[in-house]
């Protein structure tokens, strides 16, 4: 009954919830587990097959969501704890290991706020692969090889994204790419209070564009590991699940038999979202809501995210000087 | 039956619309006139008395609109055209005259994109005050006296914006004071296509926030032109409307004595607005929508009202050379 | 024999450094002071009468300069050091006291990156005027009155800096106001790795631009403290003393009565000075000397200033927890 | 006797001008030739064959300039005739042909401002590439196959950005490159106020940091024409050159062939640019002068170089509606 077709949500932890509920509480194929402590909550979502796969609208592979409200206030101590999870389960995605290379991603448009978080942890990344060589040698071994780009957008380049990253894979033949991007939440309390890590890749502009190729180990050669934190809300969603959330509560109210039950159902059948589609004309599709102080926290998240990402690229950088390192 | 309470529009056009129809066309009280051209729509709406006033919940006064789809565009003729019109209305109400003082006001946060429209405009002005000394004899009676600021926002100065601009306006001794600022609009077909000029003075934050205390000729002691254009659309609002719309257009389909229509129209009474405001939790009332290229059209309206306010407190400016000119 | 007058610095310590040297150490109604750790030196400059200040080309009062290496570095644990030091000459300085009313004002231009570091600290300052009555009751007596500004600088205003704020001071009434402006230094070692207080109050522009009215007790009616930075050496300045270095070196390795050096000395006591502005065309006097990474530094140097700020101003505010801050 | 080594100019008609004087006005495999009218000058050194490149340090080849004072203003007259000049120029060195693919490059660093320029006019073309096949069939033809790219500087990359431009070009398959890139020039009057466009190619950072492997037909397979504006000079050049003209204005004053000529002459030979290097530690070589209004040039000649390159590649273009266009 449920269809998340016309539902813009990069997050396999919204996708997930869009198609559960207290009767139905489980999809074949996806396996779903949570660990919470006083500062956030991490979520893993393991789409195990092709079933899985088909039902939730994502590729086969592990999702782990880091939620914390912390994300979004100026709080040093939480900050920290924060990195240091983000920074842990990267690692078990990234396996790092002496000698491996790595090429960061930085996706979206680096001239539009809400886009410009792949471009800003770029800014941050500690690179290394340029200066390998005059490293100190007491300390080499415990310096990753870096590497980092920001790709910009199709409609600035009029190329795609994934062209341009399998160019310079081909040259700089990393053994795992990190990309990093802004999402779409379904959900307004998701934004910049969330961190998507996966396994499966990432379609750039998927959150506040259209679907493009799609970088992954498939089209890339070697693994992609995605990092993402929702900044936007697509503003078609946002009108359609209010609109869902009153018409269920009138459901409830009164009673699902009545024929006002029927006439509300009828209502939630129409296509109503050509509707919605209309009314935002002439932006239709391409409109987001983003709360007012949107600058801030994209920087404080482009430091959580550069980090945690510096830390498990470069073993001799810990939590304690991670911001005092420099090559 | 119609309630504009919980709607945000700082536009008086549309204030009219929400309450007027076909069967309802006239509000007592106040004045509608409209005038078209292939370029742009040039609306007035005059609140003559204090009926009309209340009913639209806007102060008596004039206020012009000036509505075009070429705002969006980067087509230079049509914004040639856009500048004189508006230039001109300006002048309508500013009525310069040999050695009148002008102040011009940037409102807003210049760290946030949509809300920088008067803190850019003020960056444009060709200020003269310090320097009319210095100015060539022979063009000095065609330039005016004319000084600008951008005060910033109760949130990062602490400061009310009317209490700013009184101590500097009791040392500049204006005779007329020019407020510039982003608002906020009903309709997103109206975002950054619609420019209004109003003799009303203006609320700081009215759009974006809260309503302050207004700066206008009983605040200020002198006449306060306001000038403003929708960049925003505040996401409660938004759902709202789309919302109603969806519920009328059921109604139309299915016959206003249904038994449907009725359990529709208990709908629409309910308060639904608080359902809303908790879906955009954490954010209630502080998410706006916008158009994803928002930087680049607020360069351009700060272009085109920058340029419009120079050439009326500047006569020796015309609209062919409105960008060589410094003094 | 050495002039002062063509050089551009607005640091008191550089002024002495002119004006001394080894064979004559002292400047009569002057004091100098220094205290050094491994992080930071603190040196104290008390102009103490009319034939110092005289001496020296600047207002009676204290000056007291923090220098440090790591202000330039990304390094958390020096930033802290300095920062509380910060903080505690600030306080001997103002001498907060309960109810005591604090307005910071941020000197400079916030479109020009070197210019911007007031308008920069200003956007951090933890303003509490607007919001005092609805502080909790148990931490009401820790926290300061505070307001703050960013005027914006003369060529874009057309009014006077000092202008403004004595506009606003007489609305807002403040106990003290805290200037914050951006300085020109001599030597390029001092350039974003110092920072300077002094209760003579400020000349907005001092630095990169011309001499404006002071802001300072006499014009404000209330005491002013500044803190500035220099961010830029005037590029006249570089070249003029580079071109002395190099010629007193050669002085020195030809000595002192040969005719070289009186040659030399004839070349140093032309007009030198005007032949560089030349040099210096189209720009005259409008150039600057800046290093790359300024951007980074500027928004680090803003932290540390506004945390010293928001420690001094609001008892309850400690360097732990300096960020986490918000009212 | 000249020495160009310490010396860092991009425009080969500075490195000219260091190299003849009227008493050798000409070099050996040089050519050079100039037409002025009130708006502009243009300049052509054509470097024919090696004897003239080890004289110059540049690459044999093509280098054209406009010079124009009206860069610096917002004239839009004249910006339209540097425009139409530019655009002719470049239609010279690129014979754009039916069908040719082009790839522009927007070198430099879009953090830092007078670095930003290739960025910022990568953001202003008019890309096609991925929209040609939906392009109208009446103008398909008059519409050409162009892609652009911004890739970041080593600092932030840590690959160099011949490589990344190569693995671009190897899947993109252009016809020619078209390489942005702000220059430093020598003269302080050249600043914002000269475009150069060359043949030969482009090393990246050249400017303002150390040379790279270069973007020219030999590295990229393809032809690649180099467009760039000085916007800095870099601080160690700016003094020697000062230093320079004072000495020889002494020369001139007491005659070559008195003592203190002699002295002078020593000063001049001695290794003074180290000196120069000591004088802007700790930033050495790594200090520019830049002209304070340096971010609203850098964007009006963003506007000309985009414009012109829209208009050579896409023959529907023409300058009266060049900014009207997009597709």
């Amino acid at each position: 009954m449920k269809n998340i077709g016309n539902i813009r949500t990069d997050l396999a932890l919204e996708a997930r919830e869009a198609l559960t509920n207290e009767q139905a509480p489980e999809i074949d194929g996806v396996i779903y587990k949570t660990e919470k402590d006083d500062i956030m909550e991490i979520t893993t979502v393991d789409i195990e097959n092709e079933t899985g796969s088909q039902t939730m609208g994502k590729p086969v592979g592990t999702y782990i969501t880091i939620e914390s409200e912390y994300m979004r206030d100026n709080d040093i101590q939480a900050q920290k704890k924060i990195t240091e999870a983000l920074s842990q389960k990267l690692g078990e995605l990234i396996k790092p290991e002496k000698n491996k290379k790595a090429l960061i991603v930085g996706l979206g448009n680096w001239n539009v706020t809400p886009d410009a978080l792949g471009p800003k942890v770029v800014n941050r990344i500690l690179v290394t692969r340029h200066i390998l060589e005059s490293i100190p040698e007491d300390i080499r071994d415990s310096v990753g090889n870096v590497a980092a780009v920001s790709p910009g957008v199709l409609g600035i380049t009029g190329i795609e994204t994934a062209e341009i990253i399998k160019g310079i894979t081909q040259r700089v033949k990393p053994d795992v790419i990190i990309a990093i991007d802004a999402l779409a939440a379904r959900s307004v309390s998701r934004i910049n209070s969330t961190i998507q890590l996966s396994d499966t890749g990432i379609s750039p502009g998927a959150g506040i564009g259209n679907c493009r190729t799609p970088l992954n180990e498939e089209t890339m050669g070697v693994p992609v590991i995605a990092v993402g934190v929702p900044t936007v809300v697509d503003a078609a969603t946002l009108v359609n699940d209010t609109f869902d959330g009153i018409l269920t509560s009138m459901l409830e109210k009164n009673g699902y038999e009545s024929q006002t039950a029927k006439s509300i159902k009828h209502i939630c059948d129409e296509d109503k979202f050509d509707d919605i589609l209309s009314a935002l004309e002439p932006y239709s599709g391409n409109m987001f809501v983003t709360p007012k102080e949107v600058d801030a926290v994209i920087e404080r998240l482009s430091d959580i995210i550069a980090n945690a990402v510096n830390m498990v690229l470069h073993p001799v950088i810990d939590i304690e000087d991670v911001k005092n390192f420099s090559f």
